[in-house]
């Protein structure tokens, strides 16, 4: 599969309100999540709320309000959100005494309730996931990928040690790995965080970093081991065994209709969305064909037909009867909306019992395609176009991973082509600094293997073998 | 049925934090909801969501944010509201130009978006439902019933004319009202509200009114014909058949975590909850009873056995295996949870395969139940209950109407009884502030028979049969 960097005819943002996903609102880098948006969250939500369940965790809601000092009680924590906070500082018509955070994230107020519920080891592990909208006052916005306000989910555990709490912070690291891969048809890179691009307050950030189709790399979800800082700061101790106190040790993850952007970004093309099956709100498309209008009522009889037989196997199918749209205008509108599947049907298809059917992904017409089994013939090719998405996603990104000795040849690629670079590192902030400042790249996660060379920015023994990239 | 009041034994947020659904946070007015409750509430939107699609209205997702000056467009909208809300001054570490308001309800922000897409009569109706959040900054709280934060969901349609939306504003108040008599097994007195109980905005408000156990008056859901106020404020024209520039009519309509109030105060008992099974997050707890611990595993493999014949016919099994808990400990926790029906197991049940079945409902105990068939009796079972908990409430609703013909009467009934009168009224507003200064009472909705008396409040010509009650 040879892939080149092309697909930059469309900017996300644009992209999203062209394919009806979403809309700017008048509210300062927040955007409206429309209905076709909307169903692609509502599908990620009953995916992964369902593995979430599995692994144990039930959904709770806590406040969308914190307490300005919560978020003072631990020193990074508050370093990294404050800047970003919007704070409400009147109500009911007065002022309050303390003003309030509209939540960045949950963790001050989530431990603040820990605090009051774990008393002994057998409450251990406790473990809620939420649901929610956050805010983050970002200075630059776009749409999906980095708004003022956003959906998301995050969890949070509490465990007797380190060892039981990073076993969490892992299992669902790979539970939001397999949810990417199969569900998503996106193949993140994993990995753990260097300490600077750490979540404020972790002692280790795992992050999933998925290569997009403009050479960019977009964090798509993180997990955290957070060690017993919050803890300390909440003063969240339980009796143990031995009926001493101990400092419970904590973990929180989360994935955010950021997700929405990585599956636009991570599959698109220049004709826009390609969704993958089980992600599309709408798996099939039939497009009925006339030009007599005496044909009308027997065409879309037909469509009909197909779509019954079509949703008694659950396959999400719409008919686009619209008469005011000519047939072609039809077929770029799906094509931008990124529908798998367009069955398309005309009165001689009816006589000669075939339909016309045409992929999204390889923008390939199948013709002729016999009405008999066409049900399964359909469900066979959603299958076919997933594993497509999907095997595509990862060439991309193992055809994209370079290595790179010095920081003009790290600056080469990433102006040439983008995507990973694996190079050797010092582990020194100063030198993530610099290649901030020349090449406007991060160390996005490290790598398995050990480093074998000196560090590429500045030549000093390397310590860790890292994926660096220009990132979302 | 004959059935006094009762049941005053539990303040509703006592019977809330005690049944483990909710918890008090540091945020003033604003609850935890704990895995219990919020499981509650997902079977809520599970229900409902459903059937708001079934109804053909898909969901979006708007901003939190709210700007002041949109608030102000409508007058009456912000004679309502603007007490109540919280106001977001500061963002990103400044002092924001225009104060941000966080949504007490979204007709204004969503309102502005429909002027953006709405153009022509082939748009209409268009309708979108929200799931959210919203801030109400209220004086006095009460966990579920008035909380300063709270979720539910928004609906909002736009139509051509008034036909068309009291049409669906009846439509959704009606799908409410099914949902919680067969889903809640509450039986809500619905109709339209006086005028200065309206939705602030509104040209016609309908309620749903359940009576609870303590013989108040819950309002449980709303719907209302917004006529064309928010779209003259909005600007939400759009071109007629005939080619003309019209204004379109708005619905607005919504249920939130209030109905979780109404569950537990329109059915509890001087022990606790009693959860509807259909509503109910754990629908059948089975209690092993042993002594000896030679007897545990025999006893455990049986309940498991049980649990798993239950789960294949979907209902949703616990088994409470906790040995640090005494039975007669577990029979009051789980009665206090209101889980409709408990089994229990011991030995000689096991030797005799029989089972003992309590009721919640009803508190009865069914001894000896033959383990052969069991699953369906415990099916047949979770019926009746779900049944005799509706009927139970609508005797309770029916039994507690009653009738006056003078403020003395009327306070004297009230004091009594609680419940619902049923008052002849002139409509005037100047009556509804003397019926709420002298009984603390509120007209509720008006009744569908005409009047056939006097005014019971103030002896002037009525013009309305209305049901009168002080509600929460």
């Amino acid at each position: 599969m040879n892939i080149k960097i092309e697909d930059k005819d469309f900017d996300l943002s644009d992209l999203a309100i062209k394919a009806d996903l979403a809309d700017y609102s008048p509210v300062r880098g927040c955007m409206v999540i429309k209905h076709y948006g909307y169903a692609i969250w509502e599908l990620i939500q009953s995916f992964l709320d369902k593995e979430i369940k599995r692994a144990g965790h039930k959904n709770a809601y806590f406040p969308l309000f914190i307490p300005e000092s919560f978020l003072k009680k631990e020193a990074e924590h508050v370093e990294g959100f404050s800047p970003e906070c919007a704070v409400v500082t009147h109500a009911g018509g007065e002022k309050l005494e303390e003003p309030l955070v509209v939540r960045p994230t949950s963790e001050t107020i989530i431990y603040y309730m820990f605090s009051k519920w774990i008393k002994s080891w057998r409450d251990l592990p406790y473990s809620i996931n939420q649901w929610a909208n956050v805010v983050r006052w970002e200075k630059r916005t776009r749409l999906f990928l980095r708004t003022t306000e956003f959906l998301w989910q995050e969890g949070h555990t509490a465990h007797v040690d380190e060892e039981d709490a990073q076993a969490m912070a892992k299992k669902m690291l790979e539970i939001y790995n397999k949810f990417m891969k199969e569900v998503l048809a996106l193949a993140p890179i994993v990995g753990e965080k260097s300490a600077s691009e750490r979540f404020a307050g972790a002692a280790d950030t795992y992050s999933l970093e998925v290569l997009l189709r403009d050479g960019k790399i977009l964090q798509a979800g993180t997990s955290h081991y957070l060690g017993t800082a919050f803890s300390k700061a909440f003063e969240i101790y339980y009796q143990n065994k031995n009926n001493e106190l101990a400092l419970a040790h904590l973990t929180s993850w989360g994935v955010s209709t950021r997700l929405i952007g990585a599956l636009i970004m991570g599959h698109k093309d220049e004709r826009g969305l390609i969704l993958p099956p089980k992600i599309a709100p709408i798996q099939v498309i039939i497009i009925p064909i006339y030009k007599n209008p005496e044909d009308q009522e027997l065409i879309i009889s037909e469509c009909k037909q197909i779509k019954q037989e079509l949703e008694e196997l659950e396959i999400r199918t719409e008919i686009d009867a619209d008469d005011q749209k000519t047939a072609g205008y039809k077929f770029n509108e799906w094509e931008l909306k990124g529908v798998p599947i367009r069955i398309q049907i005309g009165k001689r298809d009816i006589e000669n019992n075939v339909v016309e059917i045409v992929r999204r992904d390889k923008k390939e017409k199948l013709r002729d395609i016999s009405r008999q089994g066409l049900t399964e013939r359909i469900q066979a090719l959603l299958n076919e176009i997933q594993e497509f998405l999907f095997q595509r996603n990862l060439s991309w990104r193992e055809e994209n991973i370079y290595t790179a000795d010095s920081l003009e040849e790290i600056n080469k690629i990433l102006n040439d082509k983008g995507g990973f670079i694996k190079i050797n590192w010092s582990g020194d902030y100063e030198d993530e600094i610099k290649l901030k400042e020349i090449c406007k790249a991060t160390v996005r996660v490290k790598a398995l293997e050990e480093p074998n060379n000196k560090c590429a920015i500045s030549g000093k023994d390397a310590k860790y073998k890292v994926y660096i990239g220009r990132a979302y």
